[in-house]
């Protein structure tokens, strides 16, 4: 799914970093990706990038920087596994793009982008996807979303508000560490789940309140205590286009070059055009559980424990 | 044993880099720790570095620089221990030096130091500590080293000489790597097992001798194939005083400001003054052979597997 997503901003991102390139020739180019996650995904973007670089130098008869990659996560991630990575990532990309390509560096920065991560003035390129809806911490004073793990219709207004100024807080900590780490002139992609508009109950609320749905109907066949279910709420916001603008502008650190929508379905598998119809509803059912569990499984088992977590997703999977 | 030998190092790789400081008062200090291991000496030197630097800034009322700290080994080192530890780290070092000192920034760097692993120009400040005995490859051309694992005084004259030609190459690598790694102006300070002179055939060959001989034995008794043993040698070596010196001087990139000795026993438990007693022969035996496999453990079992590991170690003990 993240790999779907990626390549829809990907062209986007390329462009980015060619005007960032051409603009200023550092000899060293350092790339910091933030929220890299362990996994194919780590080191795609990355790659994608440096050829990118690599073919914006051929074309110009310029011989390539050196690049510096930095990629962040929290402590708890495997880094171990990218790490054993990375002797087949250089031989790779020097068979495919030439042994005087680069040199490539790269580095693994543990800790939370909610924090300065970098020394001041270092980065020259900042990417970070899908991790910026993720927040610091469950906002405060929203024990009355009873029976609901995030936004829902159903939910009292202080929520909506709760869950907005914690993403507004921490997204303008993001801003203000890294417009310290980066160069003057450095750039910034941020590929973020979002929402079209405050002003709907938003559709990506609904996904989340069948998964309430799920957990509350383990909770009334006594699979699952109520007290837990009523505590627990994802320390995750999809934030709208125009919250996004407001935040950037009224940080202040960052000129907002431009923002690009992309429509997406729980399903990325499914026909695009054709949205209303699914073809098999098992089979999408059980990926898009897969798809969440693999989102929500680490928080969801330190509230709850793991004893319920099969049942759970294959729930979720026939819910969906 | 690490932290026994990193102790006698410690005031010359503080006042190397207090110096160096003093000299340059760079707004961030960047520090490589070459072979950084895993385990609770890969942070230790660093922190002393720190407190180091705090002290010597407390005292000439500065405010401290930044830190960026690189800990490289292999990719297959365990750096996600290193990383879940860095929290605490950054806590504990706060609340013991003050909550103005740093920003620390730790970052993890997979690959071999016989290789470049940072961009040009970068680092203040190169450490390492008993990583540069490890040779790139065991030395080729020594198939006639029979029933050694190592240099020994019946190994034949070519054997020698090809340890001492791949320290050389391997060695000269790494100083022209760091040289361009390194800013103008910067320090390494770097702690190998060596020898004393390379004129009369080493104390340190004896140790590996006593492991020949275990490995001998278990040949006789058919328990390891003799000709496993025999194709069995170990990519290391401890260089005397004059070969550092003459490869640093025709490298030709470094200045060699100083070296010290330290001698040191099989067991840094035992009594230092009284050399020639050993105080508990069968637990100094056992501490000796925990050493040992906690270094070689991983190439022994890559060549022979692990079905004699157990017998070997505790042969070994007992020879020791």
């Amino acid at each position: 799914m993240q790999q779907s997503l990626l390549s829809k901003a990907q062209p986007y991102i390329e462009e980015t970093i060619v005007q960032l390139y051409c603009r200023t020739f550092p000899q060293c180019l350092t790339i910091a990706d933030l929220g890299c996650s362990s996994g194919p995904n780590s080191l795609f973007i990355i790659s994608e990038l440096l050829k990118t670089i690599n073919a914006v130098c051929q074309k110009l008869g310029r011989s390539p920087p050196e690049f510096q990659v930095f990629l962040n996560d929290l402590p708890e991630n495997d880094f171990n596994t990218i790490f054993k990575s990375t002797p087949n990532f250089y031989e790779k990309f020097r068979s495919d793009n030439g042994q005087e390509f680069g040199p490539i560096f790269v580095a693994g920065v543990p800790g939370s982008f909610y924090n300065r991560l970098f020394p001041t003035k270092t980065l020259n390129f900042v990417h970070s996807s899908f991790g910026l809806h993720w927040l610091s911490q469950v906002p405060q004073g929203i024990e009355n979303n009873k029976g609901n793990v995030y936004l829902a219709r159903t939910s009292p207004s202080n929520v909506y508000k709760a869950y907005a100024e914690q993403f507004n807080r921490d997204f303008s900590v993001f801003l203000s560490s890294r417009s310290k780490e980066m160069m003057i002139g450095g750039c910034m992609v941020i590929t973020i789940v979002g929402t079209r508009s405050s002003d709907t109950p938003s559709k990506h609320c609904y996904f989340w309140e069948v998964f309430s749905k799920t957990l509350r109907d383990m909770v009334s066949e006594g699979l699952i205590e109520e007290v837990k279910l009523d505590s627990f709420n994802l320390p995750y916001y999809a934030p709208s286009i125009e919250e996004v603008q407001t935040i950037i502008e009224s940080e202040g650190s960052f000129d907002l070059d431009w923002m690009k929508t992309f429509d997406d379905d729980w399903d990325t598998s499914e026909d695009y055009v054709n949205r209303e119809f699914v073809h098999d509803k098992i089979r999408s059912g059980e990926l898009v559980a897969k798809i969440t569990r693999a989102m929500v499984e680490p928080i969801f088992v330190s509230h709850f424990g793991d004893s319920a977590i099969e049942d759970l997703f294959c729930r979720f999977a026939k819910d969906v």
